[in-house]
């Protein structure tokens, strides 16, 4: 039982590791009816495909989308969509050196303790290259949300100890993509940027936390008790790699609130029910409020640096240490920042079938 | 689809609510020859119990046990457990004034978004009282982990702005039954419970964080991709209700952090792979290392307070106000320590089972 | 992983044993807002009740439903609902010589291979009694089925070699409760009565066919490929104790004809679509035509005969034989029709609620 | 909800349509350690392959496998299995005229009733070609089987009325590839292909019966109540296109037995347990005995002959005939064979992994 699905009735199945023939991903659950073409999900590849500015990997991979099912006349069909992306510029004798050493911070050894043996070149299936699947779902989930007008956004709020400050989300919109590090303030993002290559240059890497924002979704999406919405979008950006935390809404800080600053009343607002402040971060009981969710995760630097670092030898069981070479991004959170805004999308779309919101079946049941 | 199910092999379903008739959950998948007696669930249960200290809720509940299927001649026979408590202390009429009027931090709007309707009565289903279906999961759990000798622990250790320093494991253990709060420092305990009794009598709640550590868990549990170890973890935290945030390990300061700082090194020890430090809260790439597993999760002020708060009424859908009377938890921490056990245990016993670790079908295949 | 719960979006997990303290389920995924009471669960409990005739088990329960959960002021609230049966006339004296040899066409052997252990007393979980479960959950999936007028009947249609004669729905609905055979044929039915009381006179029994025939189910309901609706109704029916073969529309006779005898043309009835004939039961490509669906069940004489029997003793392994005390049904079928009912409404109300014919969340979304 | 996955710990997710680019499978939950290669898989898919004989369809596909993920040198890695077919030999033209007249005994109608579209080309999905995802998850789930040297062999006893003798398991192996038809009596074989050569000629078709044999599975192997082996086996037999009817065992026959005459009683046998018959068909209470599993489903005559039918156009909802041209089987059941091993294949590996009999992660946990 590897747990290579997420969604239950949107189900989005990847596949696929660094060094292999192709990763991709099966979308099944789709409703029929749905205009999409290889151009959409392209576009949201594109944001996460690696080389595109001086402060990402150099690995040169146009990661180029073919879908092999699921479309029928520029349409939906309402089987599974299947879409794959090739590797092309795999360098495995980079690797060659980790067959024995396990990588800090990676899941080399964990790998090698569960399965008995692990794929060294590039961390495998457990590389970053496997959220090429996730973005794939996400694009296809992308486009039932904007069917609803539903918008999924996630921008860098902190690399390292360098914050930004809180934007509204049209300004969001307008700056993420106007820098490579994806952060809207125009003060903190080239400082940010600054960081990631000074680190670059010395061999080491850096963490940050990346904010997702949904804004219009309905009000009543969630399952209570074990699916509830936090709680799988929690799973899901916990799931990605290097993240090691994960709020919602005012999320830690509300442990030194008082219950009368925390919560938020209610209120009429044209007719419609809000919430006057939303420390909530649209979500109560598990459900959605209507207001806009905000999850926030933690990301850790990336493992991968150039210095020596403690490891230990598989085969003899002694200690060693290991000096990784091959290309990597020293700051993985600008190119995080696609997945998460995929993953959030494959569990809103989910939910939304779910909840019936959208028909299972068909896009339009009445036409 | 509804929720109320967990686990994938050692599979959780509850059910119940507040006012309701009665509580409980069905545990289907535990492997038979598993000796355990309806004590073992009373233990736990007993943990989370209201009315046991002058800091929570005195809605006096004994919440005894019942257990209605799945032992044989004191032991699981590979049938589904099915476990019950009954409502006893039941006082509905403090909730009639909140038929049409939605308590703010509450899940009344949202539920009645989702279904139409909602139990206004307590929470309905959404009540904490839901837990128990948790904590009877969870002491069946327990007992699988016993067989590995794996121990599951959670205390708090901040209310407020009040922080508990950090202690060792075996101090845990030995401090955290000493005092209603079950926090583990003896300088801290006594002054989040003297702000805890404060703010009750103020009316007002406050928020805190808990720590669960699990440990002796063996190397290479949890599912890459979708179905990790941490990701299960932060799904079934996130998904207890007041829970705003859920981190491993270091967490949120990873953002702060560089590659060479952030990464553990490993060690041989007594021939046995360890890591030399634990910021990973022994999980990489979504698997076990060995090391102890660290979750902290951030829980907000009860919601239920005392004090005048605005709302909104749904009949005449204009805003109004409301004033909640009724008995409840001034913070809801200690009480959710055993239920943090609980889910934790139950995301550990499924994942023993998934990975082969506890062979499915009866505990001691061999004998 | 023990496979206790059917059911996708409407789940039913069933619990309990022939001689433990009580049998029941937990439907999770009834939409809120459905009119249901204890009554509509207990009328559909009464049809499958053992002692009700000269030709079942004399054992005598009454089988009073207590419901636990998810009904509020006498609707779902969208809440799992649990319902329970109490076990009363239990005598268990009766199976002390069968602990160590099991009863052949029994479970015995085959749950003492998979478990280490099973329960001697009346076949435990593997009894007869564990569809109470099943008729539970399909009372309430009856009840939805109520709202789009679908109706599901089980009728005996041969009994040994008595074959009834082939009747209209509406002589089947009109007969079938004059005979406690429950055959809807007058000529048949006290054939089979007769054959049934003679062979319980011989310490023998028998086995028979039973037909469930669901009619006004919208086309279009099933989904491809693995789980297509004929693959549901089949995997469910073959799940019930004694089944031993489940064929859809002509079945087995299909191997016999030629392409031209077999397809059900098409053509325009009142505006609607409907096939000429009905070879194909009611499902094409594992989607319903809109046309009655049919599917008959084989059923195996009951095992528990009062003849002296082969077996093995499993502590000394050596050949024995054993003679099977207790009370029991020498034919099945007339008790296995509410089962069939409530298995198959349960497969249609979840596809109904899966292809969003009816709504997951409330019942009635628009009101 | 499309339910194109099948299996719990060994899951195979299948995708890809007749006229589309390729069809193929994912195959996730194969324990690392595994050794395989293409060559495996391609073997099987020959055994289905069309245009092998003058009995099949003529349309011309190599259907040669691209295993894209899954193995890393030579061996299973843990991480799923994608495998591709890529359509070659499409002639899409033969179906213009079937965009608005569903054809008789096809999806047509039925798909476009759930979805609202329907890709009319060679069935789309609902082609049979959508087997070759089934027969590459047989593939990997037979290299599973092999290690515990479990035989599927899976043979046509009737085509029409010709039936065939009884033959011993030895025999039905050796002589099942000695001819087109794929059926072991000699003396049967040649007439059921002279009658569909006879058939073929006039433009009809024949349906038929295939079994399937399932040799040296341990004892204990199947989930009592909804996930039985025999309900399990039925679910994915009766979801394979065409297939109208699944018994086990003896079957149908078993209506009109005695007690006496059904149960198989039992014996010691060199120390192991055995039935001294095998009427059950190697499952008792839904779990297998540890005798040789048989199964056998009903086969329709392929819907697609020559002849004019009866239809309706869907736009003018007038009543009308067609012809349908194309290449199309006489007779199904040859080519069913393999998709029927590979069937039973997948649901024994899933529940050798589910029950414990196989580790889920690695195959050989012990070295």
């Amino acid at each position: 039982m590897s747990g290579n699905k997420i969604g239950k009735m949107f189900k989005v199945t990847t596949f696929g590791s660094s060094h292999g023939k192709a990763l991709g991903a099966v979308v099944d659950g789709c409703p029929a009816g749905l205009e999409i073409s290889d151009k959409d999900i392209q576009v949201e590849l594109d944001k996460r495909r690696p080389g595109t500015s001086n402060i990402t990997t150099s690995r040169g991979e146009k990661d180029e989308v073919n879908v092999l099912s699921g479309l029928f006349n520029g349409k939906t069909d309402g089987t599974p969509i299947t879409a794959v992306v090739y590797n092309r510029d795999m360098d495995s004798s980079a690797y060659e050196n980790l067959k024995n050493n396990p990588r800090p911070g990676h899941g080399d050894y964990t790998w090698k303790a569960r399965y008995g043996l692990y794929d060294y070149r590039g961390g495998g299936r457990g590389s970053g290259r496997t959220t090429i699947g996730h973005v794939i779902g996400g694009a296809i989930a992308k486009k039932i949300l904007d069917t609803l007008n539903i918008k999924v956004l996630s921008h860098v709020i902190q690399v390292g100890n360098i914050k930004a400050a809180k934007m509204e989300l049209n300004e969001i919109e307008a700056n993420i993509g106007l820098n490579s590090v994806r952060c809207a303030d125009p003060d903190a993002a080239p400082r940010m940027e600054a960081l990631i290559l000074h680190l670059k240059e010395t061999g080491e890497s850096v963490g940050g936390i990346v904010e997702t924002i949904v804004s219009n979704v309905p009000a009543g999406l969630g399952e209570p008790v074990f699916n509830k919405l936090d709680a799988d979008i929690a799973h899901i950006l916990m799931g990605i790699g290097s993240v090691k935390g994960v709020e919602i809404g005012i999320g830690f800080k509300a442990a030194e609130l008082k219950g009368s600053q925390m919560n938020d009343g209610f209120c009429i607002d044209e007719g419609k029910i809000n919430t006057r402040t939303n420390n909530a971060g649209g979500i109560l009981g598990g459900m959605s409020t209507g207001m806009p969710i905000t999850a926030r995760m933690a990301v850790k630097p990336t493992p991968s640096i150039s210095q020596i670092q403690k490891t230990v030898d598989l085969k003899t069981m002694k200690d060693t240490e290991i000096k990784i070479a091959g290309r990597h991004d020293p700051c993985i959170c600008p190119r995080i920042t696609p997945v998460a805004e995929a993953s959030v999308s494959i569990i809103i779309a989910d939910h939304l079938i779910r909840a019936g919101y959208i028909n299972p079946c068909k896009l339009n049941p009445k036409k």
